[in-house]
């Protein structure tokens, strides 16, 4: 499954980056609702005292439309960042996608005025190289 | 299709609440992504001057989990509202939705909350009598 391959590629490139991965998937209950963010991962920061936590939602933007894709990840983006903040308000929520879409549909003007108003984190990745390409809060 | 079936059951019960319905679907083009919300009605209030708007996207909640259903009705919500703003602002968005998941999964305290935080506005729909139980501004 090419989707499986895109998710194992994003784990490979957030550890080659110095992530540990601490949650695959990163699943739970809140108000009556099931969630499951794809990756969960920390940081040791070794300057701070603190930890850096990560939760990431991985998008292969390969199936349907564009736009229906995008519907949805910023529907998940929405409703992770909501729990997110009554469950682990520390924990920063990031949306990963695979550079082409990055490079093309993410710079139309209404993509990024959507992902600007929703304060959408975003992490760009290269599927094939498995490559961390970019961290982006936009 | 149920979803054909769906679609028709709020489209005449719109028209019985004496609405008219101007656009199946509402689709228009912004920011370079192409927009498709199920119906565009509008209905003539006595009193006022001005016509009453409503862009109405219609969802069954039969496929997948609810909660998958419910990321991907959100997010378009969301993005409905962005576009909507530039494009015609005085066009009130709708999500209807069925009774049945209305009256169950959409009670759940999750659900209540993340359709507060986005000011959701919802018509509960009977699919086989085709009519509106509620219009709600959660």
């Amino acid at each position: 499954m090419a989707k499986d391959i895109f998710h194992d590629a994003v784990k490979s490139a957030l550890e080659k980056d110095g992530w540990l991965i601490t949650h695959d998937p990163y699943a739970f209950e809140l108000g009556e609702v099931s969630f499951r963010i794809d990756l969960g991962a920390e940081r040791v920061i070794a300057a701070e005292k603190n930890d850096e936590k990560i939760a990431v939602e991985i998008k292969t933007f390969l199936a349907q439309s564009d736009t229906d894709s995008f519907h949805k990840a910023i529907g998940q983006y929405f409703n992770y960042l909501v729990a997110l903040e009554e469950r682990e308000p520390n924990r920063e929520l990031y949306l990963a996608v695979p550079k082409t879409t990055f490079d093309d549909f993410f710079q139309r003007p209404f993509v990024q005025k959507a992902l600007k108003r929703m304060n959408t984190k975003v992490i760009v990745y290269e599927p094939f190289n498995e490559i961390i390409e970019k961290w982006i809060k936009l």
